[in-house]
This record gives structure tokens, C-alpha cells and sequence, in this order.
């Protein structure tokens, strides 16, 4: 990718982002490093998510296009709010899911999107790689954290509370956890030399 | 890396898996992909698995070094089965996992390896990527298809049989699509061509 077409691709990303940020659609808690990593030349971020708690409801397994919210936490729950959002379940599979931040990023060149991989790596981010290397070079941050668990059925929850309270506590970790490594990742970023 | 260098860690690479066949430890479902793979010049496969379905006690969250292996599984299962091996556990957390296949392939150069991470992902290997470009190329072909419940604590299995029913239908839905996967990728990489 030549460079006009890099700062044409990242300018258009950033106007996305500030739209996101005016509706409020952008996860508070990774704006920081979202705009770490847009103030280094030669990297945008696109679409990215803090890590988030989620209440899913699928027709029929594998039908992802065919799945309901029934309640998405970017942050940490308490039980009573994952059953009341259990109480909209109506056919198909709940699954409970805890997921980790997910990063996409942007970059002119492979050496610093190597190394930007490398950073991501060892802030805890064990699931970062490179995604593409062809005529744009493309960046996943991502950790292994993750809870995709089915639990109930055609509006019936199989779980007792003692079994939702582990799965809520296990959750709230995922959460707490991708906190802790997000923070990481703003300290080594802020220092981040491409040169 | 050099070609010297890369050809010394293809032979390396191939010996390994040449014992662990002796041995019996490559999981038949994915021998055949493997031998295709290492058939291509510029590629060789290092530690990979077919997908599986494991029981694992995790004394702590998030220590994973003090994990139990109570059952692992090639294939799918049956319920009994799941019961037979939750009967060992003690303390901690039980996690029923499913897991996709996840194929671990060095790369002499860029281009073949960005074309078989393309490769990959055509065939439903979605979490394809380049974990590496240093000295090294590093590629990991994995799917997003997976199961991480947690479904007990201290040695108490809290799901009762609708539920468990679920988990392993689930499961085994996880190593069916992942044959497929394989099935998919073998005919594509049959005729992958580096030129």
C-alpha cells in the first residue's frame, strides 16, 4: 500500500472513529488506547472492542446471522441482571459469553506491525497476529480469556444459582482481567518507537 | 531466515512428527493435511491438533499451569462418558472445552504464507493468521467454532442431563464441523500452489 493511500485509508478511519465516539458507540474503556495508537504514523485502528459480557440467543448452532442479543455488559454483572435478560429467551440455544478485547489496527509497513504484535504479546495479548500482509497490511490484538457457554434452551435456563453464580464470577474476570491488560498495553504503547 | 536455515528446521520439524507417529501421538484426523502441507516446499507443520474435547479441573482461575487433563477426546463423545470422567474430579473449577483444529505451519517466505493464511480462512478457518514475521514465519490455521463452559466446582458437576445433553451435543457439533474443515482444506492445499 503507498503511503497516500495508507494516510487516505487511516484519515477515513479516524473520522469514523470521532463519528462512533459523537454516538457514543465507542467502549469508554478502550478509547485511551485507541488513540494511542492512532497518534503513531503508520498506524489506524478500525472496529474494536473492550471485552464485554453477552447474552446470546441462537436459532439453530452455527446460524450466527440468526442471533438475538439479549444483553451485551461492557463490564462487570451481577446475577440478577443476566436472569432478568434470560427472561426474554424465546427458541434456540443461550450461550453466555465473556469475551476479551479485540483490536483491529491498520499499518503502513510490516516491521512495525510486527512489533506492534510483538508489544500486544507481551502485555498478555497471546492471541495477536498478523491478519494480512497483502495490499493492506492488517493487525488482530486479542487474548485467550473467553467463556462461550451454553446454558440454557427455548426460553428455559438450565442453570441453578450456584452454577450461574460460577459463570458470572468467571465473567466478571474475563472482564477484570482484559482491564488489567488494556492498561498494560496503554504504558507500553505511550512508549511505542516505530524508528 | 535463509534457505539453508529454513530447510534445517524443515528437517527438524519433520523428524519430530515422524516420532510422534512412531509413538502414536498425531491425531489421525489431521496426519493426512499435515503430510500435504510439509509436501510443499517453503512450508513445514509443527505441534498441531485435529480439534478435541477435553474435561479440565483449574484449581484457580486463570491457572492453567495447575490444569487436570480428567478426559481428552479425538472425537465425539457421549454423555456417559463425560459423567465416567467428571467422577475423577476433586477441587476447582470443571471446564467442559470444545476446541476447533489448530495447525501450526513454519513459512520459508511472505507471500506463500499470506496465501495459505487466504487458503485457510476460505475454507472456514476464520482465526487464520501470521503469528510471526521476524527471523522466522510462523502461520496458525484455527476456526472460531469453540465450547468453554464451566459446568462445576470442588468436584460437584452442576449441570443435570438436559443440560449435559446440550454440552455434548454442542461439542460434538465442534469436532463434525472441524472434519469438514479439514476435509475442505485438504482438496484446496492438494492443489495450493507457491509459483
Amino acid at each position: 500500500m503507498g503511503k497516500n493511500e495508507f494516510l487516505e485509508a487511516k484519515e477515513s478511519a479516524l473520522k469514523s472513529l470521532e463519528t462512533a465516539c459523537v454516538e457514543q458507540k465507542v467502549d469508554e474503556g478502550i478509547l485511551q488506547i485507541l488513540e494511542l495508537i492512532n497518534r503513531i504514523e503508520g498506524f489506524y485502528t478500525s472496529s474494536s472492542c473492550a471485552g464485554r459480557i453477552v447474552l446470546l440467543q441462537i436459532p439453530q448452532i452455527g446460524d450466527k446471522r440468526g442471533a438475538t442479543f439479549l444483553g451485551v455488559w461492557h463490564r462487570t454483572i451481577e446475577i440478577k441482571e443476566l436472569k432478568a435478560a434470560a427472561t426474554n429467551a424465546t427458541k434456540g440455544v443461550l450461550w453466555l459469553l465473556a469475551q476479551a478485547p479485540i483490536l483491529h489496527i491498520g499499518a503502513q509497513t510490516l516491521e512495525p506491525a510486527n512489533m506492534m504484535v510483538k508489544t500486544a504479546i507481551s502485555c498478555g495479548f497471546k492471541n495477536s497476529a498478523i491478519k494480512s500482509v497483502g495490499k493492506k497490511i492488517r493487525i488482530e490484538i486479542c487474548s485467550t480469556e473467553r467463556l462461550d457457554a451454553p446454558i440454557g434452551r427455548d426460553g428455559c435456563l438450565f442453570c441453578n444459582d450456584e452454577h450461574l453464580s460460577l459463570l458470572v464470577e468467571i465473567s466478571n474476570e474475563v472482564i477484570e482481567r482484559s482491564r488489567k491488560k488494556i492498561d498494560r498495553l496503554v504504558k507500553k504503547v505511550e512508549k511505542f518507537d516505530v524508528c
